[in-house]
């Protein structure tokens, strides 16, 4: 098929935390678009485009597009013969709303909703396994023990050969652990957190602890923040843009609009990165992708895309991230003023 | 099909115990009637017209109709098409008698039975796992740690997802806990004991230390005492009633006549409560039903019916349930005379 | 087809040691007959009649008759179309060597014989899994935690549901049972020793503190000594008696001969039995198989037969049973002085 | 088909290290040869004759041939319909590249790799499960309790009977040990180390605490050292022998060359062995191979072939072997002073 270009730069693995898995430092992710917002023809040519730049992993979730995702990535798999042992796919438990008509029970972390929801994901992506299967949130109603002894019936029958979260507090995840290890049971080895330029604090203090502790890795998500990131509001949010419009569901769901005071803070800030991005020869949003890979905790980038040229180009960020010394990321912080404090012992 | 009246109320949701499961705080249970006493044209009509209340638990138990039960309970999943994890499932092991010809092990709670009796009741269902599993009754018999192992292994070889007892002790369940507890099993979640206006003792009492501790949850049956407390024999008892023929089943078991002076109070008891549900607005039957979801610690509140309007009769007990305050229940417990003591610590 | 004479009374049913598991007082071992000595049609019609008798439990071994035991086994039970829930169908790993052509591997209790040899015997039976796997002998060579290991697989894997022994000394089956409860795993439930009047030590003194503290039952063999304690050599030993010929492969592996001054002087405490018998209204044979079932350590008393008669002749010893008091068996104890000394602490 | 010469002795087995598994003294490996530099025929005839000798256990690993070395052996046991109890077949775990085309989780020990490379070895072996499973090699990046679990669930999947390393040092071993100690998980039962009498110090003195502590057991590969030790180059190496054409893949990785001083000095002492050979009646190959056995927790030492011949020539160490009493020993330790001191506690 399309070659890619000879000048995306050689892709980078990172073991996920200290386990012996390695992932792409780049990886995709479906939850804005694949299955939903773009036709399959595009997917297939991303998917493509994204596996032959060297991006081994694929993010999806029971959550994502009501399991379309799932499915169209189950699609690509066959597609294009992709030997299994070269992929690491994920899905995620939580939101499974769609697999049913009850108004319970197809959600949350129970010993149910996780076994069924596995198996009803494994059958939207035809796969007999998934590498890593996440809780996509916690769940304040079901014991986390119940939930640690159901990821690790998942992993011993064979459905995932690891297990993490997705926006657990450090004290969740830190619990998760301590029933594993008082119980003999497989703990988790991931976190998948949202971590931007704007968006520092759990992953640099809350989790801080962890990584050391536990060998917690993390696979980030929304690195450009909605297309914040990218510079492209840096003269004004046009009433058509995805947050101009308020209908993406993302947007509404953080909530924020331009009569926020402090996302309009944020705003201007982002528009003084331009000038630490053109020193570097670069445009933002190589720049907000560069810095997620400059932290050594972060195991993955999951990244969307809707053009194959997209995802060659985010790939380009592998060259922007040795040019991120310490006096560079010293005159981001002075800029962004949100580089959270140390714990101290 | 037939639409349910306008008048039902929404139906409740109430987590089984500590677990992360949800199931309908009024469920349908099998034990007197579907597959025995009425015919399968009426008993699909009832489980239509309880799954479009919003019902999502049914329970079943080798036991029930010698396994008549559980087959119904099978066609009538297969003929409406719903989808399994909209559903939860339950059987219950212990008088598997009808499986066998021979004498032995086909009751009780030896490994061999559990494990067999499971098989059959599976078949029996059509069903590849049921969610709740119980033990229908203690086996003096068999060691607890034999019986706690067998029901860890249903589970993981993935033919149930929690189990549960019916009638045991506190001292019994207590002992199934600490033996999980000591060799890191899946301990017991739920009890399944007869609890009515009439019933008080074990559930108030004796199972009280259980809720906080072990965040054990209840699905309790009978809770009209065989019709007693439908207010019916308010003007004595008709020789063609069940109760008059002493004819069933469960009528024999519990062994109560009219000579029987203790039991002639109760029924006086029984007539008083007739102004409380005047008051109220409703008759007897609502007001025992709502009595027993007053408990909080009832997760599920298991009923029985002949007929559809019975099933929509029972869950407007929904309605009533708020207008249970303390100065009602005050009210209920000094014609009952039968609230039990505190335990103190 | 036959029914079974009305005089034969109703068999006596046994809880295995402190297990759920139900079996026949008297059961069938097919060692030296099935499969092997007599034919087929004969076979069948003794396994009917035992069934037909009330026993259901019938004992096998992968080295009886190179493994054609457990074919006969397979075939009886599928002849009759008897339900798997009504027996207690067991087999033994040990001597295997039938199954193959190498010297090593096929014998003992190593994993990999346990298990291959475990998945032949059901292939030889036909059946999905035995209710219980014996270790036929212990293994010096192996280490008592592997062969713990692979029992415990076995039952989680679902192809038994209880395992034990035969023949090992206390010492070992108490290692067993340390190392399973030092790693939470299942421990034997039962072991099978040769059992008769004239070989009571290591029932009656060896294992003696294993039954209160482990719950050890016992399905005992040999119950008439190759025939000797049946009476029929109260004359003498004929030459063309199995002893006589000295071909008997079990004759010839206990070595006894009428050389062996010992071995006549048993034979003389033998004839004195008769006395016994007689007061109480039977043969010796019956005698003896009533002395074994009134040891209430004794689970199932193993016995054999090549015509149905014999069965329901053996089963009478359920009628001579209640007429061992305290009186006629110290008389027994009397006459064969083998009364083991009891264990001080 | 052809006869092994009467002149072959008989095969001996040993326990490998505490288990109870029996493997042959002499082993087939085909890391040099099967699936690459001979022809399948000559496979086939090598294998029958190892079969014929007695030899059980025949080594392979994925790594050997890219997994060629697995498919004929596949199809060897499927040729000669050899029963599979009677077999001892490992494989390894480490080098898979073969198995993908993404440059990672293709190789060493994480959990993901351990899984999908053991089903993928199975496949070509057209195996339901190997004897023994090795980690290959050490993995620095994934942490031993991932491997120990994921060799753990190999085991209890029914893959494999036993699992163990190759060429990890004591320390890496203990701490397996000790890690499955910790969590009740089955522990490592032997190391392939390369071994013979130029390569003496791992086996000897580095593994010697885990003899007696962990009952390990070795099969031990290389014995002749890339036929140096057959004497063959006692007077020069040929340009084109395997050493001299400097071709071998093996050859490459020791990187030896007549340039290094050392191997010259160790070719000198070689040449010293033939007055032993001789003085045995033997050449050098089988006293270099009877000197492998002598060590009494060598389980087995696994030979290459090209040739019937080789392997019936092979087997006659066997008959040197008792010839190896603690003068001979002593005087091939004078010659070649390379004895390991004995570690003082």
């Amino acid at each position: 098929m399309t070659a890619i270009p000879p000048s995306v730069p050689k892709m980078q693995y990172r073991y996920l935390g200290r386990s012996g898995l390695q992932v792409s430092a780049i990886s995709i992710g479906g939850w804005l678009t694949y299955g939903g917002y773009i036709e399959n023809e595009k997917t297939f040519a991303c998917m493509k485009a994204a596996y032959d730049c060297g991006i081994n992993f694929f993010d999806c979730a029971e959550g994502y597009g009501g399991g379309e995702s799932e499915k169209v990535m189950g699609e690509v798999i066959k597609k294009f013969e992709w030997k299994r042992n070269d992929l690491v796919i994920s899905t995620k438990i939580f939101w499974g709303q769609a697999n049913g008509d009850m108004p319970v029970n197809n959600s949350g972390l129970s010993r149910k909703h996780i076994i069924e929801g596995v198996d009803l994901s494994l059958k939207r992506l035809q796969l007999d396994y998934v590498d890593l299967i996440y809780a996509h949130r916690p769940d304040k109603n079901t014991p986390i023990e119940e939930t640690v002894r159901a990821f690790n019936h998942i992993i011993n029958t064979g459905k995932a050969f690891y297990w993490g979260t997705s926006e657990w507090s450090a004290h969740e995840i830190a619990k998760a652990y301590s029933i594993a290890d008082k119980l003999g049971l497989i703990p988790p080895v991931m976190e998948q957190p949202g971590y931007h330029l704007l968006r520092r604090d759990r992953v640099e203090r809350e989790y801080a602890p962890l990584y050391e502790e536990y060998g917690l890795g993390l696979t980030t998500y929304s690195p450009l923040y909605i297309g914040i990131l990218t510079g492209k509001y840096n003269d004004g949010i046009p009433q058509d843009s995805r947050i101009g419009l308020g209908k993406d569901p993302y947007v509404q769901q953080v909530g924020r609009t331009l009569h926020d005071p402090e996302f309009v803070a944020e705003l201007e800030k982002v528009k003084k990165l331009k000038t630490v991005a053109e020193k570097l020869g670069c445009n933002q949003t190589l720049l907000a992708l560069a810095w997620v890979l400059s932290n050594k905790n972060v195991s993955s980038m999951i990244t969307g895309a809707s053009r194959p040229e997209q995802i060659y180009e985010n790939v380009r960020a592998l060259d922007i991230l040795p040019k991120l010394d310490t006096t560079v990321l010293k005159e981001i912080d002075d800029i962004l003023q949100n580089k959270p404090q140390e714990v101290s012992g």
